[in-house]
């Protein structure tokens, strides 16, 4: 059977996972990355992982190649620099360092550009030459396609929009330290960080008085919403209303067909969706209004980030065959 | 001679041309698009401009075709729509009128587009792939090369950079009414207004205390400038800042290899592109920090939009020969 492996390197978790030429992931696994700071022992740790998956199957596999997905990762380069939401500070060459440990054809990409081919060959962006996949999880990341094909950039750097100047108020700042920028504001971490606000300027009860921020989690705050929390609405709300803007002005600079939203974030579902719907076109230019639409990950929610690192080695088979 | 016609239609002119392969504007004339209010009329006075510019040459013409740059124009559509500087409102089928009038091959694209095509093909921007040109006359425009193709969006209506939301202060409104929009702060009307502001801001005495608004140029604010006019130099310095975030935020999104820039606004030299590139380098992400060029048109000054319109036709014969 010919598979390919797929590896979403995240903030908090490591996913490997074997996918198929349809995009199903048949076997997968998970660790938490921080668990592994020195980058070898990690490596090391991701090939024992991928190795039992492989033990999984009777029959012999054909490991076409391997995709990695990752947060400020070079395309044209094979590195990660500066992520972040990563332990491994500077430029990680992690292409190089970890082929030597794997010898199949290797490929590393921007999580969120990973994902918006996962969208493209398996999800919800079928048939679509120009999108946008936005990736809400520990960070904000955004996969653009046009004209059929992935941005990139000159050096491999596109869409790193989760750092641009939004100017909201005094303006939080980002891991990259960029005040005001998007993904201190729309991202899991965003709306953490929104409900201590929302606490600071009002006075309404709210359950999240008696939680800690760290052990605050997302799915805590739907279920909050769910039940009327006027805290947890009021961030809903206050969310939206900044991703709404930005995806209006994303809209102005390629002009997608749709976004497609995946991570954490979207799990909240109608909480973020309804009020995102209705500030998106409240901010949307008249030109492009009715014609830009709003989508969730068309892949398994658990293996999203997987398919997606895949994609980097399906999307040359599909071509070729 | 094999020639191109290139038609600008701008807010204030509109200018046309005849255009060699090498992008020599080899003949040319303007008029005023707001004299001109009847659509049917307008075309007439461009087809008349046409016939004054071919008859200047001795030798037998062979027109290959005419390409047409205007704002908010649409590719795929052969429309403008909703322009906010020109005085035809709501949707204008412009192709289809002016096709009936000109009987050869014809193309209309949003004139930042055209201008990222014209530097392509004729300019600063030869042999590169991922690079935005910005157009900074009347309103703010932008032609966005990714993959070495132009981004055209899903509609043919991306790169309405102008109208994207910059949240600053209590926003002014753009002329399509997007508070806080690009261009009501960084075009040649946007300066204008910085004056007005900064005199409202400051009591520095300034040449601009005496001049009314419907009477000021550009050209002034620079001669201002170089004479150590405060009002002008803030007003310099407060667009260059915002142009400055506004090309660091866009970095994000594409990763160009350099911006183009071009229109009146780039005519002020040093005094605008000294503290833009003060203003850029300080809001650009670290990652694409030394990797990101800011250059000037490399087409001739009066004629670089003319040049622009024309190389949508030049194109296809430098794709085709």
């Amino acid at each position: 059977m010919e598979l390919v492996i797929g590896i979403d390197i995240g903030g908090t978790k490591t996913k490997v996972g074997l996918v198929n030429k349809d995009g199903h992931c048949l076997e997968s696994a998970f660790f938490r990355t921080r668990e592994y700071p020195d980058l070898d022992v990690y490596l090391d740790k991701i090939v024992e992982t991928i190795n039992v998956l492989k033990s999984k199957f009777p029959e012999q596999l054909n490991i076409l190649g391997c995709g990695i997905g990752a947060p400020n990762a070079s395309s044209k380069h094979g590195t990660i620099v500066n992520a972040s939401n990563l332990i491994w500070k500077g430029t990680v060459p992690i292409l190089e360092k970890f082929g030597q440990k794997l010898p199949v054809p290797m490929r590393i990409m921007n999580d969120a550009s990973a994902a918006a081919l996962g969208e493209m060959l398996f999800g919800n962006a079928k048939g679509m030459k120009d999108f946008i996949a936005i990736t809400l999880g520990t960070g904000f990341g955004a996969g653009i396609v046009a004209n059929g094909k992935l941005v990139e950039g000159y050096d491999g750097f596109a869409g790193e929009l989760g750092h641009i100047d939004m100017t909201i108020g005094d303006g939080r700042l980002t891991g990259l330290g960029v005040r005001g920028g998007l993904e201190a504001y729309v991202s899991a971490t965003g709306l953490k960080r929104t409900i201590l606000f929302m606490m600071s300027k009002y006075m309404d009860d709210s359950i999240f008085r008696g939680i800690a921020y760290n052990d605050l989690h997302g799915e805590d705050i739907t279920k909050a919403a769910e039940e009327g929390d006027p805290i947890a609405l009021k961030a809903f709300d206050f969310t939206a209303d900044i991703l709404g803007l930005a995806l209006a002005n994303f809209t102005a600079f390629s002009q997608p067909e749709a976004f497609v939203l995946t991570g954490g974030l979207v799990n909240s579902g109608k909480w973020i969706f309804e009020p995102l719907n209705k500030y998106f076109n409240h901010y949307l230019l008249e030109v492009y209004k009715g014609k830009v639409k709003i989508l969730r990950s068309g892949l398994a929610p658990k293996t999203t980030a997987i398919c997606g690192a895949a994609a980097l080695i399906w999307e040359n088979y599909q071509l070729e065959h």
